[in-house]
């Protein structure tokens, strides 16, 4: 708001909303989205369209009259196919009374941590991490406590346990879990999780995981699997009234912008959860509900190509940055972004920006993912292997040193 | 949440969550919902089905590849539709850049008390009235101060300015105009709205206008203009940076279940709404959008059905309740509501029971709406003459003196 004249006239507006947070990518966008020719990876999106079955689905949901008011939990289909889904991919028998349709993955986090946290509170999360949790917690009036992870330009990005326990405070009421995680791709091992669930434990914390990029890990270790480490895998009787998950259609299913998405969390929390979605936004459209369900019923190709895809991307992106001399940049092990560091130009703001002036290709700047993100930039390889291979064409040459 | 058992494994709640407040209209659809041919009145939307145009309009944007992440205030086309609608009903010349996309007029609510007012802050409203205000406000953390309306039993419901003045305190950010109002149809007068105005003014409030109900006025005065009195048709230089409007598609263009709507207020607040949509909600499905602009440019003749029908179904109830002896009905001039009073039975909540159990309709308790709302149930009139005719032949007998 300080960036913008307010009228004498207008009354007060709140600390919350006067205080909200710009999206460091945000402003790049604004820079460069409307150079003709741009390619743009700077969000979290892939350039494929919703295929067409799951929208049919909508359409068809549209055509039998689902134009009604809706529940505000969720249709029934929808959370026992959330049930099923999750029961399948973890081998964890979920209940569908433990699932809450959203606005989104945003609108979960969004969600959990109103559930989670008062105006005051703490929450702990490792950094550099996703910035829209930074902005929703301000948002909320609570604090984030950023954890700063290590980087080692070979063996990549790790957490530090010992710092997790050390942040928290009498205040602290969350511990956010981003595994695979983004920007950095760190993805937590059996014994993160299990020393992350031990500290929930003992300080009587929520746990808010978004493993969003579950289904996107690389180490061929989890391809059995086919998903990365869950905190699913490692918790204890009792941990499960302990997590909330964040969840998406977004990514896996090509639905950026249907804006739906699920919270998972106790059944006990259905009254709490149904009263903030009713106050809140009273729910997500009937037939958007039944394209989710087609997507978990029938996605299952599409979801393989979109991890295909992002594997080939990869590969194409960290094999043209890596030969760059100077520039630091292990293989991510999951998500879909690479998050090179560019020793020469600690300022990546400036680089993004001269990127778009040079390359013609849109980053995000790794200051927009707060602390430890600074000298570093996130470009999603979720994309056409054409396209991540005309952007390497042009970036690689505006970054080799002078 | 008293009413659920929590796990003692589970970490501690938010005040927020766990005190939000149960919905008085949602129990009693949980009594009767399962009931085998009940006629249900206790919410507001009729039964038409959202009209194919409108549906066609999402079909072919979903098709088109409409589907990526969308801009967080809205759609420009959308946005220049919604200001084209204003300046064509209010004759007031309106920017595009002061409308804001919500998920409905819930969110559109949420959002601007989130941009007026702070945990602990109070704001003012006349009651009876929408229950989802004292739900959302409670949810935030702060303070909704009810100011009773007077009823008299033929000449209906008014606003005691005096006592919205007396209810104001230093921790007042808002009052809240509803008008026409949910559930009375009490319409505000050009010198309510501008006594209204005079005392947001003095003490630096804003106004949070909820005129979603413009169109369904039944006022002869009023139909020239084809709306009731707006807070535009009296505000003085200055006032417009005070104002938030509230609305949305649900009401006027059949599309409750689409969840679309939008704030209008002082276009320097856009920075700060899309802070907060970005880190709540995300946006609105730009599919959706495509569909909300069709109805906005295509839907006059259907917003004409859809008040044509409220007007006939006002007819049928007004006249069968007013026929039992005791009950207290005055025309509503506004909205789609009838709110009867039963002398007779002051329990509202156990009088809905009962109506459930013996006429198979399904009211709301005006219990539900909040101080002044007790021995009063509301009904919708905005569906079908054959549905409320049917409706009225059940639930008169049960009403009647026995």
């Amino acid at each position: 708001m300080t960036a913008t004249l307010l009228p004498d006239t207008m009354p007060p507006v709140s600390a919350e909303a006067a205080g909200v947070l710009p999206s460091g990518i945000g402003e790049l966008v604004a820079y460069g989205v409307h150079r003709p020719g741009l390619i743009p990876l700077w969000v979290g999106e892939g350039d494929r369209p919703t295929p067409d079955f799951i929208g049919a689905a909508a359409e068809r949901a549209i055509r039998d009259g689902a134009t009604f008011y809706t529940r505000m939990l969720g249709i029934a289909p929808l959370r026992e196919a959330l049930a099923a889904y999750v029961t399948g991919l973890y081998g964890d028998e979920a209940d569908p009374g433990r699932f809450f349709v959203t606005v989104g993955g945003m609108h979960a986090f969004h969600t959990a941590i109103r559930v989670a946290a008062e105006p005051g509170d703490e929450i702990v999360i490792p950094s550099p991490t996703w910035s829209n949790f930074f902005g929703a917690i301000a948002a909320l009036g609570a604090r984030a406590v950023p954890v700063p992870m290590q980087f080692e330009p070979e063996a990549g990005w790790s957490l530090d346990i010992a710092r997790i326990a050390a942040a928290v405070t009498p205040r602290t009421r969350a511990i956010v879990v981003n595994s695979p995680a983004n920007p950095t791709g760190w993805t937590a091992t059996r014994s993160d999780l299990e020393a992350l669930l031990a500290i929930a434990r003992r300080h009587r914390l929520w746990i808010i995981a978004d493993e969003i990029y579950g289904r996107f890990s690389f180490d061929p270790d989890h391809a059995a699997l086919g998903r990365a480490p869950s905190i699913r895998d490692v918790w204890q009787p009792g941990d499960r009234d302990r997590v909330l998950f964040v969840q998406t259609f977004s990514k896996n299913w090509a639905m950026t912008g249907w804006r739906i998405g699920w919270l998972e969390g106790p059944a006990a929390l259905a009254p709490a959860v149904e009263g903030l979605i009713l106050y809140g936004t009273s729910g997500v459209a009937t037939f958007l509900q039944h394209a989710a369900v087609t997507a978990l019923r029938e996605g299952e190709a599409l979801v393989a190509a979109q991890i295909a895809q992002a594997r080939e991307g990869r590969a194409i992106v960290c094999d043209a940055l890596r030969s760059v001399p100077g520039v630091q940049l292990p293989y991510p092990p999951g998500a879909f972004y690479a998050f090179p560091r560019v020793p020469a130009e600690p300022d990546a703001r400036l680089l993004a920006m001269r990127l778009v002036d040079e390359a013609n290709v849109g980053l995000a700047p790794g200051t927009a993912f707060g602390p430890g993100g600074e000298g570093f930039l996130r470009l999603c390889f979720a994309r056409s292997a054409d396209d991540l291979r005309e952007a390497m064409r042009r970036m690689v040459p505006a970054l080799m040193p002078r």
